[in-house]
C-alpha cells in the first residue's frame, strides 16, 4: 500500500516513473498528435490547442518534475506537535496521507504527470480525471507512470485515470468514503461545478481576480514596477493582477505614467471615468471589475480613500492575492488585517504568491478557500493528520 | 467587526455574555420549562427530554464555560510559520477567523452558549441553528448573549439564531460565500444530511463506532480496566468503545473475565459465536458491529490475528478512535500505522480522545474527517490562515 511506503520506496517510484515516461516520449507525442488533430477538426481555438500540445521539451519538463519531487522531504510521518497529558498519556499529531485524491482538470496533459507525482510523494492514490480532449495523451502518460510504479514494486493502481463519459465525473463527486478529497484544476466554471455538486470534500483552487492598490503615499516608481510585473510577466496565471485601484491623491501623477507604461507593454486598460480623464481607455463596465481576464487587459479605477479601496476589494475579490503599494505603516497594517484573501501583499508583486516562490518545491495549486489549506499548496497540504496516543494503562 | 477585535475586547465580551446569562437565569429556565412541557405533550422520550432540560446548575455551567474561554489564549494573530524568500520578501502565515460559522445542532440548549462563546473567542460570527424542540430556551439564551455583546461594545449580531422552519437549514447549507463553514453537532442522521446536502464546506464531527482490540500478548488486567472505562465511564459519548475484539490466543483467559466484569457493570454483550462459547451473550448480528450504541451495550468478537482485527476495524470504523491493548512493540507499531482514524491509542482508554483531556480548554467537537482538522477541535481549529507578504518593491 502506497500510504505505508517509506520515503525511499516512494522516491524510487518517482525515479522509475520518470525513467518510464522518458522512455515513452515517442508514444506520448504520437498520442498527443492524435488529440491535437481531433481538437483541430473540432474547431478548438488556438489557445486551447497550445495548452493541449506536448513537445519533447514539455515531456522533459514532466520527467524533471518527477525527479525533483524525489528530492523533496516526505511530509508523511512528520510530527506536527506532541505533548504528554497530566495522566502520562503521550500524544503525537502525525502527518498521514489523505488516502485517495481525485483530481479533475482541463486540457493540459502535463497535469497527469505532475499531479500523479505529487500524490505518490505524499502517499496518496491518485484518481485523475482529465479532459476528453486530452484522452489519448493522458492515457499514454498514465501507462508510462504505471509501468514505472511496477518497476519500483509499488501498486500500479496508485495512479489511475478515470475514463468514460461525463457521468464518470459525477461518480467521482459522489464517491464519499472512497475518495477522500477532490481538487479541481482549471477554469472558474469547472471549479464552480465541482464545489456545487461534490459530496466529497473539495479544495478550491486557482481563481484569481487580484487587485493592486496604489495608496496616496507610495513610491510611484515601485508601484509602476510592481504593476508591470504583476500584469505582464505572465498574464495567464491566477496570481496576475486584474484590477488597478489608485488613490485620488496619487492619481494625477501616477495614472498618466501607468497608462503610458501599460500601453507600451501592450495592455488594454478598461478604466472608470476618473481613469479616463488621464488618457485614452476602454470604458470599464461592472463586468470588467468582476472578471479574471488572464490576458493583457486590466480594469482600473480611482478611489477616494483606503476605505473605498477595501470596499471595492471586498466586493470583487476572489480571495486569492491582494496587494497594496504604500509607504504608510498604518495603511499597510489596515490593508493586511482587513483584506480577506489567501495572500495579502505590501510592496511586492502578487506573482510571488506561488508554491515555487514560497520554496515549496512542488505545488498542486493555490487554494482560495479557508478550510484545510489557504494559498499555495505544497506537499504537507496534501496530507491529513492522525493523533497517536501511547499510554501504560491509563483510564479516566 | 468581531474578526478585527483584540483579545482584550473579545474576553471582555465573553465576561459580559457570562454576566448577562447569569442574570437571565430565571428567564432561561422559564423558557426551558415551556420547551420541556411541549416536548412532553408531543410524547418525546425521556432521554431526549433530559438533554433538553436545563437547571440552575446547567445554566451555571454555561456561564462558567464562557468565563473559561476568556482565560484561554487567542488563536487569532498567531504566526503559524514565517520565513524570508531569496528575493527578500518576508512571508508570514497568520491565523485569522473563518468569518461566519454555522452550527446546526440538536436538542441540548447548552450548545447555544458553548458554540457562541467558542465562535466569539475565535473571532467568528456564529449562526446557530438549534432544534425546534429547544426554540424557546435557545431564544432566551441567545437574547442574553446578545445583550452581553452590546454591553461590551461588540456587534450583537455576531451571535444569531437562525429561526424558522426546516427550509432555514437548507438556506444555511446553500449560503456559499456568506457562511464559511458549517459544523453539524448531533446524531449520525443529522451529520449525514448536512454532509450530503451542503454546498458550504462542512466539518464532520462526532460519530464514533470505536473499537478496542485486545492483542494476543497483552496485560489482561490493563485490558479489563481500559475496557470498563471506555465502555462504562460515559456510554453516551462518541469516544466510548462500541466493539471489543479479542485475539484468539487471549480469548480463553480474557473473555470469561470480560464477560463477568461487563455483566457486573450492567453492560449487555452482543457477541459472535466464539464469544458466546464463554458465556451467555446476545447473538451479534452484522448490524451490531456497524452500530454506535451510545448505551450500555457492546458488540464483541474473537479474531484470529492482528490482520483480522485490522480488517474488521477497516470495515466498521467511523474513523474516530481505535485502541489496541498490547505488550508487542511490533503489533502497536502496525496498529498505529495502519488504522485510519482521527485517533489511534495504545494501552490507554479511548475516553482520552477529548478536547478537555488534550488540554485544549474548549472543544467544538471531534472531527472525523480528514480535511482541515481531525480529532478534537480546539480554538486554533476554528481559524483559517492568511499569508502576509511584505516586500520593498520586489518583482519576479
Amino acid at each position: 500500500m502506497l500510504a505505508q511506503a517509506t520515503r525511499a520506496q516512494k522516491d524510487a517510484g518517482l525515479h522509475a516513473m520518470a525513467d518510464a515516461l522518458a522512455k515513452a516520449e515517442a508514444a506520448v507525442l504520437e498520442a498527443n498528435q492524435g488529440d491535437v488533430a481531433a481538437a483541430r477538426q473540432a474547431g478548438t481555438n488556438a489557445a486551447l490547442i497550445d495548452r493541449l500540445r506536448l513537445s519533447a521539451d514539455r515531456v522533459g519538463a514532466m520527467v524533471d518534475g518527477l525527479r525533483d519531487l524525489a528530492g523533496l522531504p516526505d511530509p508523511v510521518g512528520d510530527v506536527a506537535r506532541g505533548w504528554t497529558t497530566p495522566a502520562g498519556v503521550e500524544i503525537r499529531q502525525v502527518r498521514v496521507p489523505f488516502g485517495v485524491v481525485g483530481i479533475i482538470y482541463e486540457a493540459r496533459p502535463n497535469v497527469t504527470a505532475d499531479a500523479a507525482g505529487i500524490c505518490v510523494k505524499s502517499g496518496n492514490a491518485a484518481l485523475l480525471r482529465g479532459s476528453s480532449s486530452a484522452a489519448q495523451s493522458n492515457a499514454a502518460i498514465a501507462a508510462a507512470l504505471q509501468s514505472g510504479l511496477l518497476v519500483a514494486d509499488l501498486p500500479a493502481d496508485a495512479v489511475q485515470l478515470v475514463p468514460g463519459p461525463r457521468a464518470a465525473t459525477a461518480e467521482l463527486m459522489t464517491a464519499r468514503g472512497l475518495v477522500d478529497v477532490l481538487i479541481p484544476r482549471g477554469g472558474a466554471g469547472l471549479i464552480e461545478t465541482v464545489v456545487r455538486e461534490s459530496q466529497v470534500p473539495v479544495i478550491e483552487t486557482g481563481v484569481g481576480n487580484c487587485h493592486l492598490y496604489v495608496d496616496a503615499s507610495s513610491d510611484q516608481e515601485m508601484a509602476l514596477r510592481i504593476l508591470l510585473d504583476a500584469k505582464t510577466s505572465r498574464p495567464s496565471v491566477c496570481n496576475a493582477v486584474e484590477t488597478l485601484l489608485v488613490h485620488a491623491d496619487a492619481a494625477s501623477t501616477f495614472v498618466p505614467r501607468a497608462l503610458a507604461a501599460l500601453a507600451q507593454a501592450g495592455v488594454r486598460v478598461h478604466g472608470d471615468p476618473r481613469i479616463g480623464a488621464y488618457g485614452d481607455v476602454t470604458p470599464a463596465t461592472e463586468a470588467d471589475f468582476a472578471e479574471e481576464y488572464l490576458s493583457l487587459d486590466i480594469a482600473a479605477a480611482v478611489v477616494d480613500s483606503l476605505d473605498d479601496a477595501l470596499a471595492h476589494i471586498r466586493r470583487y475579490s476572489s480571495g486569492h492575492s491582494e496587494t497594496i503599494v504604500t509607504e504608510s505603516q498604518s495603511a499597510a497594517r489596515r490593508f493586511t488585517a482587513e483584506v480577506d484573501a489567501a495572500a495579502v501583499l505590501v510592496n511586492a508583486s502578487s506573482r510571488f504568491v506561488d508554491g515555487g516562490e514560497f520554496g515549496f518545491g512542488a505545488e498542486i495549486g493555490i487554494s482560495t478557500q479557508k478550510l484545510h489549506a489557504r494559498g499555495p499548496m505544497g506537499l504537507p497540504e496534501m496530507t491529513s493528520t492522525k493523533y497517536v496516543l501511547i499510554g501504560s494503562g491509563q483510564v479516566r
